[in-house]
């Protein structure tokens, strides 16, 4: 299987996404024009669609893609595109997946409202099928991801993360979520509590590689077309493992004269200057190796469910995660 | 009873509030410090606490306040919180209940986080606990509430607000919380089906007269020591009953006039003339009486439930609502 293409991937539950797909739209409509119109514009920005794609793939590779996988798809999907949302009023951004943000175009009122709306409406599908089980993980997942990102804003001001906080802040921010669609999935097709637990930690370990690649882009030379700019981490102060793993390589007085260069707030000349010392110190080899590792761990999750086309797309997914290029 | 204090009113379970603070404290906990130390500062701001009380009044009005009614207000009241401080970002605000506005301190970023954080941990009590049954009325409610804001934003846009559509925005973005309050309260308490939906309408027509006064309070003359400002509705185009009212009583020209001034962004000399002609079309009468309806209504649902000073209060509640001066 060729792991550069999402499209292959996902190939052996083709037909489960276009029936997901149809799904997930009802799920938005409003009555409400204004709340039709925004939700309408959501949905042309067509994401990786990588939650619904993992909770349909860990049901398959349990058994069969059923009514809950469905509705566990449908929850995750809404939950991350809640929190999309969100991040738009969050991080002020004016892009969102090539596209202006919701902020930038309706501004933060219907951000923030929007936001709450699909957290609400994913939140009250399960209540309404007692789906109680998805809830139970679910709720916690939603208190981690705002929690994780709370805690990286404190270490950012201060400039003073360490590598074993950085773990906490992207398995919470956005591993909770991908370990959340993997053991719905498992969940809704029947998983004994092993194969559970096997699904959960596979999910995890995925998004901590996907975290990973995801700040190691932020760093790459080449021109995104979609995506954050090269070195908005930077700009934002956002101290990622590349970084982390460069200050460490280095003296203190070194590594206090880098931290004086993020401070100055985005200067681009600054901004290159961290960049280009990152690079030096090999801070984004050391990164791929620990995205490597985690990727290898996720795999290693696996071995206890049997050989199946959905189990190799799982495989394949890490390799994409890890290899992807924005 | 003297229903201009909200102490008198709440001394039927004046020893259960306190215990509830205590609660309600405990469960905005957190151990990321940048967390802990938003929830400190948002319970420095004393609310009224109305939403609590309600659920507590109720729950007493049917027998006693139990474990499930305390984890009914925690829920309720958490929800509010989230809601307060996601309106910071919301409405842009500077201050609430007096204090700057968690947005002016720490920006939009953390209050839309904190927002979901308190969000989430509220229904993670009730998932915790096997409160299914709260959920199931609390998801739909958070729903209206987002819904309501929204179509109120729509209308804003077009200033084409009328009376109807102004009781569904209030009923969907006030009422659905006070009414979501008083049918948990009956339901911690084994409420019938027939005393359940009794205290739920309850709770819906005090939430109307709640948001009537609060739109007249925008009118009002003197200076306020809480609240919002003297004419903000009208300077970010929000036409409430008082103006719905005097609108209409005038030809289509001069209410056209009308909706120009509106249309000035909040100068303050146009602010002054729609805030004096709404007065000398008696907007604030009608919209008073109109508040007096609703309060009679609510007291009517109580007819079916026993004399206790609970339900006692809960009559002193109405009165205070529809009299308040902030």
């Amino acid at each position: 299987m060729n792991p550069s293409k999402l499209s292959e991937i996902s190939r052996p539950i083709a037909a489960e996404l276009d029936a997901f797909q149809d799904l997930f739209k009802k799920s938005m409509r409003s009555k409400t024009p204004l709340v039709d119109l925004v939700a309408r514009y959501v949905l042309k920005q067509k994401g990786k669609k990588i939650r619904p794609l993992l909770v349909m793939l860990a049901a398959k590779t349990q058994s069969e893609v059923n009514e809950r996988s469905y509705r566990g798809a449908i929850l995750v999907e809404l939950l991350h595109t809640a929190t999309l949302v969100h991040d738009d009023v969050v991080d002020n951004a004016d892009q969102r997946r090539g596209f202006p943000s919701i902020n930038a175009v309706w501004k933060n009122k219907v951000a923030v409202l929007m936001g709450d709306y699909l957290l609400s409406k994913g939140l009250m599908i399960a209540v309404k099928n007692k789906d109680f089980d998805f809830l139970e993980v679910m709720t916690d997942t939603v208190r981690r991801m705002s929690e994780g990102e709370l805690l990286q804003i404190q270490k950012t001001r201060k400039l003073d993360i360490d590598e074993e906080t950085y773990y906490k802040v992207i398995s919470d921010k956005t591993a909770s979520l991908l370990e959340t669609c993997c053991e719905i999935g498992a969940m809704s097709a029947g998983a004994s509590q092993e194969e559970r637990i096997a699904m959960k930690k596979f999910g995890e370990y995925l998004g901590i590689s996907f975290q990973i690649r995801d700040d190691i882009l932020d760093y790459e030379g080449t021109a995104k077309v979609f995506g954050k700019p090269i070195g908005g981490d930077i700009k934002e102060k956002k101290i990622t493992l590349p970084l982390i793993y460069a200050l460490r390589t280095v003296s203190k007085s070194q590594a206090s004269d880098i931290r004086k260069l993020i401070k100055k707030e985005g200067k681009k000349d600054s901004v290159r200057k961290v960049i280009d010392f990152v690079h030096e110190q090999r801070g984004i080899e050391y990164a791929e190796v620990q995205a490597e590792i985690f990727a290898e761990k996720a795999k290693d999750c696996l071995k206890i469910f049997q050989d199946t086309t959905a189990k190799a797309s799982l495989t394949a997914l890490v390799n994409f995660v890890v290899q992807r290029k924005n």
